[in-house]
């Protein structure tokens, strides 16, 4: 099972601010680059977590769950969010608890690609545990200043990764890729 | 006058961890390409601002202030610093108070390039004061989690940049180089 954090930073490292607003995400601009690429990442993909700050968000924002297609693992003590989402058409489940049980729970139904689609404290417990195996972070040119970060945890050691890609996507957005080195 | 924070962070902008260590950097590589970039940049520099955080790491690795060939402003309330770096070649100040003060006074002494040394306070508070013109960091391929950023500051908007340099550094490590948009 192969984990991707696909995701979208302040060039401070910022996933949102301390509001967790993503409005920043907007001077990334609306390249279709961006968006195909999005498109084609999400056609690989076969399972998503998503923790429970990052769905608040959409919720507020109206969106709904927008991957309802695809088996979706929330990490959250509040079972109200379950009933927010309403219906949908792939299995939403919740879970409380560590991220470990999450992606134990996930290979074993025998999915391949995991999306980690937010936020930054469940990216920071998957690393601690060491399941990020690639990291996929559309730099956008404004800085933040404060606000959770792309990794968010107190002991992350040795997590080390190659740089598989480094270019500008078009505007002023730079687009990193980083797989996991396990030799470190 | 031209400001520019020269520096480098984690893949989740970091510049140290929260124990002010910079061993992080080790992961970047002692890359011939990064040892040029640095030097071919510092010969561009006519004054330097330090804050007192970056220059006590400095002065416990036992690197005294090795840029003491260039006018310098330490931001530190602790007067003691300045006789902990001994004589210097050119001259050492130590101010209190404003970042902006500070950047005043390096402006009406006629200086024309100046290298923001460290570290993300006060990179942060010169971000809200609107005197950061460019930022160029080295991105190291290794997570920290925690820890000082690229900036800290709770006020900062609007504060938009265009990417004019997004490469590979050879070895793992990305360089992003930013110049400040006055439009936004």
């Amino acid at each position: 099972m192969h984990v991707v954090w696909y995701t979208a930073m302040s060039m401070d490292g910022r996933i949102a601010d301390t509001k967790q607003s993503l409005d920043f995400l907007e001077t990334i601009g609306p390249s279709d680059d961006t968006r195909g690429d999005f498109q084609a990442f999400l056609a690989t993909i076969d399972a998503v977590v998503v923790g429970a700050t990052t769905l608040r968000w959409l919720l507020r924002r109206g969106h709904g769950w927008p991957h309802d297609d695809l088996p979706t693992w929330l990490i959250a003590h509040d079972p109200g969010l379950v009933s927010d989402v309403g219906s949908t058409r792939a299995p939403f489940r919740r879970m409380e608890g560590s991220v470990g049980a999450v992606f134990q729970e996930i290979a074993a139904g025998g999915h391949e690609r995991v999306w980690l689609c937010g936020g930054g404290a469940v990216a920071g417990q998957a690393l601690e545990s060491d399941r990020i195996d690639e990291v996929v972070v559309t730099v956008a040119p404004t800085a933040l200043g404060a606000g959770p970060a792309l990794f968010d945890a107190d002991n992350i050691r040795d997590r080390r990764f190659r740089l598989v890609e480094c270019r500008s996507l078009g505007g002023d957005a730079a687009r990193l890729r980083w797989l996991r080195d396990r030799r470190t």
